[in-house]
């Protein structure tokens, strides 16, 4: 039983955010009051009484960490957090003002947000990577996520539910605001708590079902997770919380055509009295002064911890002529350049200790193995998951470790919401894509990424770095664990191919290589990766017949090298020639088209145009138009027309 | 109990289906022989005794589905369908050839694939798609998906799962051969087949767990489903089968190490004469001739039915003039493109009754509400899964349906990857993304799409329509509904915005408007949607300064009227200014640079170039550049320079 000061004093604090939250989405003219005040009990009692926090200090190792998948009910959340004193009045109500960091779904611009929701059902995964990185910092913290009923509807959230179970990640709490209501309509399930009791059950969640709206059953709760926070501290606890949505205001409360909208400030002004007068009436000291022990608990809760948070660390430099693996990389040996990858992750991950690795059960194909090998607590497998891979990884790089998540690289078309977000959230992922392009051959078209840098591109801050050799490969993969700027994207090919490049060559982000030029050019050919090989295949057959081509590695696909692209080009009259084993729309011919029509340059594009199938790695570059003969062929034609 | 001569026929079928599995991957040199192993009795005796299949009448109403969720081991597939006499032995020894439809990941080039698989977990909302196609069609047919035991980890899985039993999904059978062995190791709960039980059953499906080796309780499962096919035909059933990958090869089964690898033909030999003999050793009459009930049991399976599939139904004119709603759609007036979108499916409905619609829980942002209240029953609600979405659409469009998927743009990332795949599928799925880019203000990054055009250009075949007014998007809804080469993509926008088209405008795929032009204008620009209307301001407001330009609503974004921008570009003088509310890489810009440099015109992209966040429509509009102004002063400082 709570104490009559302390149920007085939850109910007065509930009663502020709901007014908060009515008089910034009144202000801001649009949101989701209703939304938020479902959830209203239960975040004064987390923010009031449990969220342990150093205020003062935001990446204190010790503060506890809040995630609101349900992101739309972000402005109750600034209400909280100006309950605990971290915002003021005036920055609570400028939300959704363009020069206001308080946005309308959580963005890392306020710092207090843990990470960028609003797309739904993400923020369990984020979640869990924040538990699973405090396994490995041997931090003690809680993660607790608030979800909303509707985004249960997402499989996003059983991947990462089966996850953390398989995982026994510490300290996981999913607090389901079960409001019965979508925006559109009813949930699937309403108010029939037992489904969402019986589904996290059978994914290995200890559940409690509670009443989201009773103060007593909230913390109970809440004392339970409390009490095994550092002795019994391996639990993933669902709280399945049946709420109200817009509990409080009688004629708003459960209804379907009142979602996403603020009150106009004549019915804010209704609503906000009525509150008052509601509370009122039923605790008439309500009002009355807050109790000492009351203020003392909340500033208990603002703790002071210990910061071990070094968000940018930077690498030392790998140097693969030091490489123990150093002889295999000789020029004129072969390797594939995932294979490289797989050494060089070894090579970083020895030099810095904050390099984690996530796979999604393809280890063996992109060669994180030899990191899982070497380093298996660093080491997460995420098994067939590729979006709670990506989840998982966003969590991790909050908590100031460095994820390096690789997989095929068309499955990250799978996760490519959770990379758009993590794009918004500033969390610098860094992604390895295998098996890119036609060249990976017999395995057809589903296993093919042919529009990944299409997608990576789009990413404001991404950069996109393709290996062409195993060299380049392993500077290039240090180059991507070193950009703390946004999402890097590191695409490789599955076969072997020769190596280029001298093991004391230098890479940089935006750099490229000339490796063909001389006087007299008739074409500039931009290659990257597999295709490199074709462009100097060309190259020899064209000297045969005394045409002489300049052959460029675009290396760095984002940011090109178009400086030397275009000096290039102009060098060759011109003519540029992009050689790609990416579809057309989105890859490298259009990168370099974006800055060739200010140039005066012609660019034809050679690139997948079509569906592919299986078939040989050879036979399908052929059949695409990506291979050696097919640009020599449009080489001579080009030099006939000129 | 399974007569004698019954078990000697099952088993005889299982090691002729094992030796072609063999042969065919030994012969490609790649495959992944062992996890068709695991599944070859559960093949056998569906094809064998319970797939109903006109083999002549491949869309017959009558035939069952039969979907290979984990599609690596359709080598299985084509052997079964070489004993259903569809596929010879030299059709089934190309596979994964160039030439061939065999490919080594299902695709519909080989026509009885019922849906594009090899990205795991994407079978079951496929089959849902069918199933709940059935109901709209009176079908009676059943709908099997056989998935992996790694794929579960998916958890677009499990939001099929859940929405199968919100809709009672008629006759819908999951068979789960559970084989404990990913590609790199154990799967997350190897043979605790009970892990699935609990899942399936929480997600409100009915469960069996059987020996997927043992002919009698696989027969057993069958019998059941069978009897309820049309008396009680409103089951989901999971069969949870307990298998063991390589099942049959005694040093190659349950063997971690051997996944994804054919047997060199030495070792095939060997492995083939192993595999006869133990046959031999346990049933000497093994290789006796097969009973004429037998003959005739597999030949009533192959049974004709009345073929009602029709794949394109021509759309007839949708005519604006005479929609109910036409005094809303006069010059002047204002209207939102995503509600123009909402009444002309409504009238699309009312001529076409192929047409069913898809939401996820956003019917009344992106209007597909009206259709909801016009035509309840061809309405699928799929909640907040937009994989799912995607997954039944794809599975209704293969049913001979014409799916119209609609959610806001930005979401469509998060089924990127079942977008991709129904593009391999050759799935005319038309797709409408609301609340596209920046324009829409207060609600933030996470809800903007502003990458949805360089994701959907990406995919072969697909087209991009994007209406700057209500008129536009109405007659572009019809030309997408009527596109059946492949994706069509329809970008509507959240604001109102003037209507600027007569009502008798035409339309078309790969078309463009000139709205306005001179004789001496000094640029070019080319808008789209939203930025249409920022064009136009523009033209007012330099007009005022003597300075002429023309406007190109360039409503097609793929295909581009590229001969119409270039030809206007050029009497511009080659200055073509691209204006979008879409990030730079992959959009419109970039399409028009991408032909523009063939035509000596120099590209300034105006474009979204950093994330965005809360605020006004128009003040994030400035804040990007891709305002009246900002173009202004673009079109300017180009008119000074040259």
């Amino acid at each position: 039983m709570l104490s009559q000061s302390v149920l007085y004093d939850l109910r007065k604090a509930a009663l502020n955010l709901r007014i908060d939250v009515i008089r910034a989405t009144t202000a801001s003219k649009s949101g989701h009051p209703t939304s938020c005040f479902s959830a209203v009990e239960i975040m004064t009692v987390l923010f009031r009484y449990y969220l342990s926090f150093a205020v003062d200090r935001l990446h204190c190792c010790d503060n506890d960490r809040f995630i609101l998948s349900k992101g739309h009910a972000v402005p109750l959340l600034y209400a909280a957090w100006k309950m605990r004193g971290v915002v003021t009045d005036e920055q609570l109500m400028s939300l959704r003002k363009v020069d206001s960091v308080f946005e309308g779904h959580p963005t890392p611009r306020f710092p207090y947000n843990e990470a960028a929701t609003g797309s739904l059902g993400q923020g369990l995964a984020i979640g869990l990577g924040m538990s699973l990185a405090s396994r490995i910092d041997s931090d003690r913290f809680i993660t607790y996520v608030l979800l909303g009923d509707g985004e249960l509807a997402e499989g996003s959230v059983w991947e990462a539910a089966a996850l953390a179970a398989y995982h026994q990640a510490p300290r996981l709490v999913a607090i389901v605001d079960v409001n019965r209501l979508g925006q559109s309509g009813a949930t699937m399930y309403e108010h029939d708590v037992e489904q969402y009791e019986k589904k996290f059950s059978a994914f290995g969640w200890e559940t409690f079902v509670i009443d989201g709206h009773s103060f007593e059953e909230i913390v109970d709760v809440f004392e339970i997770i409390k009490d095994r926070q550092y002795d019994k501290p391996n639990f993933r606890i669902a709280i399945i919380a049946k709420t109200i949505k817009g509990y409080g205001l009688r004629e708003f409360a459960d209804n379907p055509k009142w979602h996403g909208k603020p009150f106009t400030e004549e019915e804010a002004a209704v609503v906000i009295k009525k509150l008052e007068d509601d509370n009122r009436a039923v605790a008439p000291q309500f009002f009355g002064p807050e109790t000492q022990c009351l203020q003392d608990r909340m500033k208990s809760l603002n703790r002071k911890g210990i910061d071990h948070y070094d968000p940018v660390i930077p690498f030392t430099g790998v140097d693969l002529q030091k490489d123990e693996n150093q002889a295999l990389f000789e020029r004129g040996k072969k390797m594939s350049t995932r294979k490289a990858f797989g050494y060089a992750l070894v090579a970083l991950g020895k030099t810095n200790e904050k390099i984690v690795v996530l796979d999604a059960d393809v280890q063996n194909s992109t060669f994180t193995e030899f990191f899982a090998q070497k380093y298996p607590t660093r080491f997460v497998q995420c098994f067939i998951a590729e979006q709670s891979m990506i989840g998982i990884a966003t969590g991790i790089e909050h908590r100031g470790l460095i994820p390096v998540a690789a997989t095929f690289g068309a499955f990250f078309a799978r996760a490519y919401d959770q990379i758009r977000m993590a794009g918004i959230g500033r969390n610098a992922l860094r992604l390895c894509g295998s098996h890119c392009g036609v060249s990976i051959g017999q395995d057809g078209p589903s296993q093919m990424a042919l529009e990944d840098i299409a997608l990576m591109a789009a990413i404001p801050q991404s950069i996109i770095l393709y290996p062409s050799d195993a060299v380049s490969a392993y500077y290039l993969t240090q180059l991507s664990g070193s950009y703390f700027g946004g999402i890097s994207y590191l695409r490789t090919t599955r076969a072997d191919t020769p190596i280029l490049y001298d093991q004391n060559q230098t890479f940089t982000v935006g750099g490229s290589h000339i490796l063909r030029q001389s006087n007299h050019d008739v074409a500039c050919v931009v290659a990257a990766g597999i295709t490199v090989h074709e462009a100097l295949k060309a190259y020899e057959l064209l000297k045969q017949e005394g045409i002489s081509i300049a052959v460029i590695d675009a290396y760095s696909i984002k940011p090109l090298d178009t400086k030397t692209i275009m000096d290039v080009g102009q060098l060759c009259g011109g003519n540029i020639v992009t050689i790609e084993d990416h579809y057309e729309y989105g890859g490298l011919g259009s990168m370099v088209a974006m800055t060739a029509t200010q140039h005066a340059c012609r660019v034809t594009m050679l690139c997948v145009k079509e569906l592919s199938r299986s078939g040989s790695p050879e036979a399908l570059m052929k059949l695409a138009g990506i291979d050696a003969d097919t640009l020599v062929q449009t080489i001579k034609k080009l030099h006939k027309m000129s």
